[in-house]
């Protein structure tokens, strides 16, 4: 059975143009004017974009012997709804637990999605053993991002030394770094001091984790990135300090990518300061919200190009979970959501104002990323041969975010009450309409694992580069025959 | 009668794959694995790239009664042999000409190109009737490109008055304005002091326009360019000022792009150090080669995004016409060639060091610039629909550079003796296969202007961020009932 | 007689220590312990400070056919009210007036002086008299600084090459080069716009002046004095932009100045949107207030010490002067004042927030601004043989400033209801106790004019630098016989 | 028995003028013209400044069994040849030595000073007891700085979370940190990797150095400053990344001082790739010399008063014992000379150039220093009261530096063969004249310990201004009455 979009103007990041797709076999398998198939969405006045990739979920992510909300199913479904077709969740081993078991964990709660994922594999802890895992997790499991830790001491955390490592080794399997930068020893510190002054409320949580802490730990990473020769990629940049750092390395020539979450974009510090306590824990994440200056310089890093992705982190623990950290901030559950509202949000605020283009919109919400994480083209595009991964995007349907008709499992949304213009007519996971004008029709399990390969164009190019600039001997005759 | 290529790798700025590319028509019909056609070009072993795109060049422009040597048919048939199938000229009116009268110039002289061309408008003086007559030239001559000399004091250079009152005007018509940023007086104010002084020889043509000079202007033209709402594309940024000003620009979200030359990339000032005047005089261009900072500065802007196109402001003047200024450099006329020899320098100290990938390597040759004039993807592209300007590029082929054995009609070139490796096997435009393995097949008169269309997706968004933010009038009762 | 001031703190640029001051014939002549005089002023509690010298008043500046309201009397007597024992004014020729001719006009205005005071020369045309004459005032009449202003078009601006004539001039001469930096060729096409758009109110003046204008001008004003060889010193630098080309510029090992003014430091453009207008038009000046981002730019200038003056700009018009601009806001006339608050300000935001030593207080405030005049040690110094200009600081006393209780003669203070607490207990002027405890004993006509000589350190050092990287002519051979 | 210095011109930090010092009881008890003393020293001709202070020197330092060559004798003797009187050693605990017992290890050795001298605490360890002795050493010691190495893993470094701690501690004691910055598990990683490949010359000691682990660690050192509210000194800042972090942190206000060396400041990378091994592990030191790049940025530093303080670093390794490093650079003792030649390195590339003026140079050779140290104005000026440290600069004496005539006693020199025009006629140290033009009259033991008091002012203001920003806690009623 084959579908075709008619009437739409396709837009990728690259142009813009009026032309159907047609859609069969879960592809895109032709474009042009005037197809036919045997189902039609009708995409007038809309536009039909690459479906949206998240990459950066936490779903059915175990915590206190309980889980995150919205697991492989759910998330997918609120991701679905807002025009997002791929989302990449981190497999997180605990420590001393091998890769390739922690991977086996994430196989069996993901059997459940709804759309297409992919993983990145966690590095949480090191040694021989996942030195060796790791090249099976490239060359056998299709993964090749790598994500480091640097906050969460005693837990997640990773060293200098074995950042170092691990980025070394991921140069020679072709894989690209990750990083989750804060500094994990100072934020341990001020917490203990916030705490031990009484400042145990959720704004707190945000006191423990000032930006500064951010910025030192994403100029660490790539300048241990840059001595390894391997791609970084930096999650949730979330500040000024750490998007100068990221522009520094790029105005060096340095392969270094940021990825602002909607959140930060959009909400502010202010959220931790509301007198409901309610309120400002469900806004509790690493990094915390910021201020205006902050989230001016990340939308002028997506119009520059020095940051290159929107995510969510999305993480969506409940009320219930969340006031696990009464009288004490630091047991507050990092995390909340965004899947559903993503693309809605950033289209109103970046493409509606003047400050994105709608190609920039689709390079930012997919094309980049996948791109990245190097299963470009066939994620993130409209070409023939591609996953029919498809948002018809209608930029006159309008709606009022509300946790009381979103898809999420959780019992909020930290965007309660904002409107957004701009939102999915039809949305298609490899061919199969999953939302339609309103309506959901995702099924369980349909999603499939997206795998990708290693030594992507950037990581060649980064290769020779260092090869050919590395140390050479000097060449001498006058050594001293012996030392003392 | 079709033509396909067959056996090569597409290599574009999005993605590389294997495919065969079918041309008729002198457009592409349809790219796939195994295609077949009248004529077969073998590809094997090379990359199917979108012919070059340099959009800035002066062919047979007028000079003191003479013309710079490379006319539209050598000029062209020089940068098919480099793999460029499309050059952008500039227009220049006379003081007080009409710019239509320019185009018609301009018009007569390009009927000889062997590739396909457009031109930018300059605006070289400002009046009632420039400002009506650019209406014109967007509307009804498919122009949306007007360039701005803001050196060459008492000759080309306009006022900052002036270029705010065209960059305003280019607002309301949707189209974009560029600089050749100098400050004009203090170039002056140097070239006198430095004859006065007895600095007569090329190397003072240097001396006259330090890249302080540049950083300057470029960074007065952005100011002007945010304050009138319009995009701003900075022709030949050759210096770490300059660039550092676009940088800043970029980074406070203005729409701005700027263009190193293959020779401020590959070339640097020891050249005008030369013992020999005609070597350093053959080198005399504006702004001036310049040290190894800069140098390291362009190519990181290349890498990182900051900086967005490579042209070569190939304007070339003889020996001959260079002796004008023997006893005073400001007699020297300014310009040198680049046509031929743009992608292969670029590619070689480039792509082949891994400082670009190869999609990089299309984007800053061909795809970027496609996307700034606004005719992509009829140009620019290797897609179903596009014109067949395409470079079949053999990473193998190598060569030592020679004037002795270009096809630029200049009687030196300032890569003579420079190694390269990746060359083009075939050159087409519009179909027709200019280069052949080495043989030159031009043909005068194929060539045809390319129409650019106001009102690109960047200019569409500029505005509405400028009407959204534009001034608002306070709403205040108090006003007292009258001055004094 | 002698003045001794007994049991207080010294507290200069350089250090803090306990010390009684003795003051003979208008110098201090003995600093130490348990110093004795026929007068004793008790400074128990108190910090025995230098004297503020601000750098910058317009005082009984000419305007329209009237004067802007403190004249060299009541402006000098509000200075000493706030400790201020200097000012320094700016002599404006009119268009083609001799440079001499302007300064006699202000010998004769400021006879009425209660403090010290010396003059800035304003180049305001330019031509071969101007250029004759800078000698003369440089070594006749004892003044080495020279203001251009780059705004006021059609009024005192100069151009660029004018601008570089000037400055190459000042080189020559050993003397300093001052800029107003804003582009006014901008300015002035932006008013018409605003205007032409119904934007009249005082609101308006802001948005006509944004801060990107000023950046530029100063970033161009910084590359010329680069070209020439002279230091320069920045008026009333009031944004980041201007700050941040300031900073550029020190990087790279130049030597500029920038001065914040005390009204850009504690107040905002919030000033402007308050709905009476005589509110929003008494705080018209140029550069307009700015937001809260630059103010945090200004602040960490004068702590990292790229920004090394606070001065006032203090030129005071009254509210009926002021409304001239009714229905026009680019006839309000440009000026505030502020002579008698600076230091009490600065004191309140800087030193008790713990944002300035006391040490950088002296330093901003009187020390570095004497060392840039060239008038160091005479001024901004209390060591054996300086001018007794001295401020005896009482760091406990505190008002709410308001026009209703203040020496200067305008009828409104842009600071009114500002709270202080940092208040001179006693201000001597060349020994003479001018304020003494609350009481004004001011003497008009007792202030002198401060003589300053050329070929500061700085100057010389420059010129060494200048000359030893000046331009060499390559030795050559090989040049042809003849152009063509 | 008292000496006069005359006929000189006085240069202090702040300004410059012709006076006669008097010298007596180790002290200057006058300054002015026409004094008479017991012993009169002929300045004529000369420059009478502040004797130097390094502020960083290894004298006698313990290594794997022996010691540097230079102790506090010879150390001294060579600083007083070149116009030094005063150094700051730093005393270094073995882990888990007392702070105590360490300072009464360098008290034994600093018996044999000739000049003045103070000592930096190493906080080479953490525990309770060095928290507990931290107070002791600052309180009871007169020490007020102590210095935290981010290198030397697993012998001298501290981590992120120790470092914290200590600099917490220091805020609360009023002293001021100090950090050697390097990221030292990245230092190990590349230094075992280098030799793995075979880099065993001392070349690879600078590959293994690169100037990005240095800036790396500064802008780590210099958040966590930030974060603990304590001033910061950067020791032997070498290189654009570092100077660059700490530009970056004065900007945004922060109390943060650079210290480049005198050998950084003048030589380059190329000693390492001399073919004569000797050569070339005799200027093995961390940070290695680097390229002109950062050279120029060095000196820019110095001019715009972004780094504050020249060292040298001066660790005198022999060649003997410099050749234990033969095969493998890692264990090349790390350190070189330079008391000897600072002051005439600096003033022969510095004030002869025009770099800096004469006041610069005595700024940021000794009153700088004095300052952050809190010595002054006991040091580092010219004052009455100060201890008669001096040195009477002979601008027109010249010599070639070479090991052969020089003080210190490695038996080599780094600055060999370089020729300096500017050297001391006198040095005074506490009023003994242990340079008398040309002959070495140095007193063993006649140097004596300075105790510096916490507290400075700049502690003061910082304290105050984290203070007035703490974090405070939100008034909440709405907290839910349990967690989960
Ligand atoms: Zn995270
Ligand atoms: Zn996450
Ligand atoms: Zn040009
Ligand atoms: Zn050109
Ligand atoms: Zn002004
Ligand atoms: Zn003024
Ligand atoms: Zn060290
Ligand atoms: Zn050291």
């Amino acid at each position: 059975m084959s579908t075709v979009i008619k009437g739409g103007t396709v837009v990728t990041a690259d142009l813009s143009y009026e032309a159907d797709v047609l859609v069969e076999g879960g592809q895109i398998v032709e474009i042009g004017k005037g197809l036919k198939g045997d189902e039609v969405l009708d995409a007038t006045g809309c536009y039909v974009m690459p479906g949206g990739i998240d990459p950066h979920t936490h779903l059915e992510m175990p915590f206190m012997g309980t889980y995150s909300s919205d697991d492989f199913e759910s998330g997918t479904r609120a991701a679905l709804a807002g025009g997002t077709t791929m989302v990449v969740d981190f497999a997180l081993p605990n420590p001393g637990e091998s890769l390739l078991d922690a991977l086996k964990r994430w196989d069996n709660k993901s059997t459940r999605a709804t759309c297409d994922y992919s993983f990145h594999m966690a590095v949480t802890w090191w040694g021989e053993q996942v030195f060796r895992e790791m090249e099976t997790v490239v060359k056998d499991r299709g993964i090749n991002t790598f994500k480091h830790f640097m906050a969460y001491k005693g837990a997640l955390m990773v060293n200098d030394d074995e950042m170092y490592s691990s980025f070394q080794r991921l140069a020679e399997l072709g894989a690209t770094a990750m990083v989750h930068a804060e500094n994990g020893d100072v934020v341990a510190e001020l917490t203990a001091k916030l705490l031990a002054e009484g400042n145990t409320g959720p704004e707190a949580h945000a006191y423990s984790r000032p930006s500064q802490v951010e910025g030192e730990a994403t100029n660490r990473a790539i300048m241990i990135a840059d001595m390894a020769g391997v791609p970084l990629y930096v999650v949730h940049t979330s500040c000024e300090e750490a998007h100068e750092a990221i522009r520094r390395a790029k105005q060096n020539g340095k392969r270094v990518w940021g990825e602002p979450l909607i959140q930060h974009l959009t909400l502010d510090e202010s959220e931790y300061f509301n007198a409901d306590w309610d309120h400002a824990a469900r806004r509790v994440m690493s990094p915390p919200f910021r201020n205006k200056k902050h989230q001016d310089s990340l939308w002028a890093g997506l119009q520059s190009g020095s940051l290159s992705v929107v995510a969510t982190d999305h993480c969506a623990f409940t009320t219930e979970q969340k006031r696990y950290g009464v009288g004490d901030f630091s047991k507050i559950p990092n995390g909340t959501g965004g899947l559903e509202d993503r693309m809605p949000m950033l289209w109103t605020h970046g493409v509606a104002t003047g400050r994105l283009t709608p190609n920039e919109f689709v390079a930012v919400t997919s094309t980049n990323i996948a791109k990245i994480l190097n299963c470009y083209p066939k994620k993130g595009a409209i070409l023939v041969g591609a996953d029919a991964d498809i948002v018809v995007w209608d930029p006159k349907k309008e709606k009022t975010i509300s946790a009381s008709s979103q898809q999420s499992s959780i019992d909020y949304n930290v965007f309660e009450g904002h409107h957004v213009k701009g939102l999915p007519r039809f949305t298609l996971t490899r061919g199969h309409v999953a939302v339609h004008d309103g309506e959901i029709r995702t099924q369980e399990g349909h999603g499939a694992f997206v795998a990708r390969e290693p030594n992507a164009t950037v990581n060649r190019a980064l290769s020779t580069w260092k090869e050919l600039t590395a140390p050479r001997p000097v060449e001498r005759s006058g050594i001293p025959a012996t030392g003392v």
